[in-house]
C-alpha cells in the first residue's frame, strides 16, 4: 500500500465528514414562527457547524504533517489510520447531536461531553498513529533525530489536553465547551510564530 | 503543505458540496395531490439547484486559477482556503432554504438575502484570499507583474458587486435575487472575449 | 484549466452522485407490517438503485474516453461539462422519483417519463460536449481523422435513442421504461465486438 | 481506461460510502426520555457503523492489493469493478436496516441475513474480479507464476467463507451475526504474519 494511496483514500473521507456537516443544520419550511425567529433559533447549529468545519480542517493539515514525515505505510498504520478516519467520520453524528442540544434545558451536559469527546477520540488516534511511526524510524524520513521525534510526541499529547477540558467543562455548561473547542481552532488559525507549540502535527 | 494537496483537498469539499445540492430538491410521494401539479410546485427547487450548482462551478474554476499563479501556500492561505470552504459548504442549506421560501408569502425576502448572502461572503473570503496572494510575491510565479497584480484584485472585488445588488434586490422580490444570481452565472458561461473583465479568478 | 483537474473534478461528482443514489432506497423500520413484506415493496428502489448506478457508471466510462481523445480543455468545454454535470447530479432525485412512482396507480408514467428524461438529457449535453470537440480539432489528438470523428459523433446520437423510446414507453408502462433503460447498461456490459457500434464514447 | 482512473474513482466511490455510514446512526433531539437513554438505545447504530465502516475499510485494502497486480484493465474487469462498487454502495442501507433491526422483536433475523448478505455479495464481486484478472495472465505483472495465483484465488474463496456462517447465524441471532461480522474485521486488524491466510487479497 503505498502512501500516496492512503493520503488520497484519506483526504477523501475527511473531505466528505467535513461537508455532511452541512447536514446537521436545519432548513427552516414556511410556517407561522417566521423565518428570522426561526434563524435565530438555529445559531448553535452554525456555531456548532464552524468548529466542527474548523477542527476537521485542523486535523486534515494535521495528517499530512504526518504523512509527509514518513516513507512508507504498515500494516499497523493503515488500521490506525482506519480508526482514526472511523472517528472522524462520527464527526457529522456528534455535531448535530451538539447542535440539538446546546440550548436544551436537559442533556445538554452529555450532549456537549459527547461532543467534546468525539474530537478527544479524534485526538487520541492521532496520537496513536503519530506514536507509532515514531516509534518506528524504518517508517521515517531520515533527517528526524529522536529529540525532534520526542518533541513531536510531546506537542501532539499537549494538542488533546484543551479537549479534556472541554469534556470536564460540559459538568457546567455546554456553551463553556463549545467556547474551549472553538478557542482550539482560532489558536490554529492565528499566524505561526516558531515558539508555536503545537503548530507541528498536533 | 503542498499547493497540490490544497487543490485536491478543495477540490473533494467543492465536488462534494455541488453534489448535495440535489437534496434540496423535495422527492413527491404518491398523494392526492398528483405528480405534475407536486413538479409544478418543485420549481423553485429546480431553479435554485441550477443557479447554485453553476455558480460553485463558476467558484471552481476561479479557484484553480488562483492556484494556478501560485508557487507556494503558507499558513494564511491554508487558513483563508478553510474559511472559503467552509462557507461554500453551507451553500447546500441555503440553497434549500431558498428553494424552500422563494414563494413563500413569508420569509421569502429574507431567505432571498440569506441566499445572496451566502454567495456574497463566498465572493469575500476568495477576494481576502487572492488579495493575500497577490500582496505576497514570494508565494507567486515570477511573471506577475505589480500592474497584473492589481488587475486582477480589481476584478475580483467587481466580481463581488453582483451579490450586493442581489441582496438589496432581497428587499423587493426573491425572484429579482435569484434572477441577478442566475445572470452572474450566465455572463461567466458566454464564450470568453479578451475584453471580459472579470473572467481571470473572480 | 488542464484536462486532468477537469477529469478530476469529473471523477469526484461523479463518484458522489452514483453513491448518493443509495439514499433513495427506504430503510424500514420496526413496526407491524413485518419486515420480508417491507422489503418486497421496496422492490422499485431497488431496481432504479441497479440502473441509475450502472448508467452512471457507463457515462463515466464513456467520458473518459471522451478526454482521452483531448489535448485541451477550452471555456465551452469546461461550461458544457459543467452543464452535463448538473444533469447528471440530479439522478438521485430522479431516481427516488422512480422508486417512489413505479407502482403507483397514479404519477407513474409521468414519473416513468422524469427518470428517462434525465437519462436523455445526460446523453444530449454529452453529445454537445463531444460534438463541439470534434468539432474543434485544435482541442484533439492528431490521429483522429475527420471520418473518425463523424463516426464517433454518429455512435453517440444513436446512443441516445433508447432514452427517446423509454419516453415514449412511459405513455404505455413505467415498467417497460425502466426496462429499457436497463437493457441499455445490459448492452454495455456485454463482452465487447469490435462491430459493437456505441462502444466509443457514447 | 487507465488503471489510475479506475483506482481513483473506485477510492472516490468507496471513499463516500464508508462516510455516508454515518446517516444511520439516529441523532436524538431534546424530548422526555433523557439523552442518556436515548443514546443508550443507539448501541446497534454504533456497533453496525464500526462493523461496516471496518469491513469497507478492509475492502479497500484488499482493493488496492488486487489492482496493484495488474498491468491493465479490461472492459469485463471494468464491468465487474462496476458491480463491486454497486454492491458496496448499498452498505450505508443494509447497515442502517441492521442497525433499525439489531434488537427488534420481529424482523431481527431477516436483517440479519441482509446485512450479512450484503457483505457476501460483496466478497462474490470481490472473488469473481479477482479470479477473472487471475485467468488473464495478460492483465497480470509478469512476477504472479500459476501457484502464485492459484492461492491468492483459494484465499478469496476461505475468505468469504465467514459471511456464509454469518447468514446461517442470522436463523440464532442477529446479535451472531453481527458477532461474525466484527471477528472478521479484528483478524484483518491484528498484526500480520507470514502465515497469514487471507491477509493477500481476499
Amino acid at each position: 500500500m503505498s502512501k500516496a494511496r492512503v493520503e488520497a483514500f484519506s483526504d477523501g473521507v475527511i473531505a466528505i465528514a467535513i461537508t455532511l456537516l452541512v447536514l446537521s443544520i436545519h432548513v427552516p419550511t414556511p410556517g407561522p414562527g417566521g423565518l428570522a425567529h426561526e434563524l435565530g433559533r438555529e445559531w448553535p447549529s452554525f456555531a456548532a457547524y464552524v468548529v466542527s468545519f474548523l477542527s476537521i480542517g485542523v486535523i486534515w493539515i494535521n495528517h499530512h504533517a504526518m504523512l509527509r514525515r514518513l516513507v512508507a505505510v504498515d500494516h499497523t498504520m493503515l488500521t490506525l489510520n482506519l480508526l482514526l478516519l472511523l472517528i472522524l467520520g462520527i464527526l457529522p453524528w456528534s455535531t448535530a447531536l451538539m447542535a440539538n442540544f446546546l440550548r436544551a434545558s436537559s442533556g445538554q451536559h452529555l450532549a456537549a461531553a459527547v461532543y467534546a469527546g468525539s474530537f478527544l477520540a479524534m485526538a487520541v488516534a492521532f496520537i496513536a498513529m503519530q506514536g507509532y511511526a515514531m516509534a518506528h524510524p524504518a517508517l521515517l524520513r531520515a533527517e528526524l533525530d529522536p529529540a525532534a521525534r520526542r518533541s513531536i510526541i510531546r506537542r501532539n499529547r499537549v494538542g488533546s489536553v484543551p479537549y479534556v477540558l472541554a469534556i470536564a467543562a460540559a459538568a457546567l455548561s455546554s456553551y463553556l465547551t463549545l467556547a474551549i473547542c472553538a478557542a482550539v481552532v482560532v489558536f490554529y488559525a492565528l499566524p505561526r510564530t516558531t515558539a508555536d507549540p503545537v503548530r507541528d502535527g498536533s
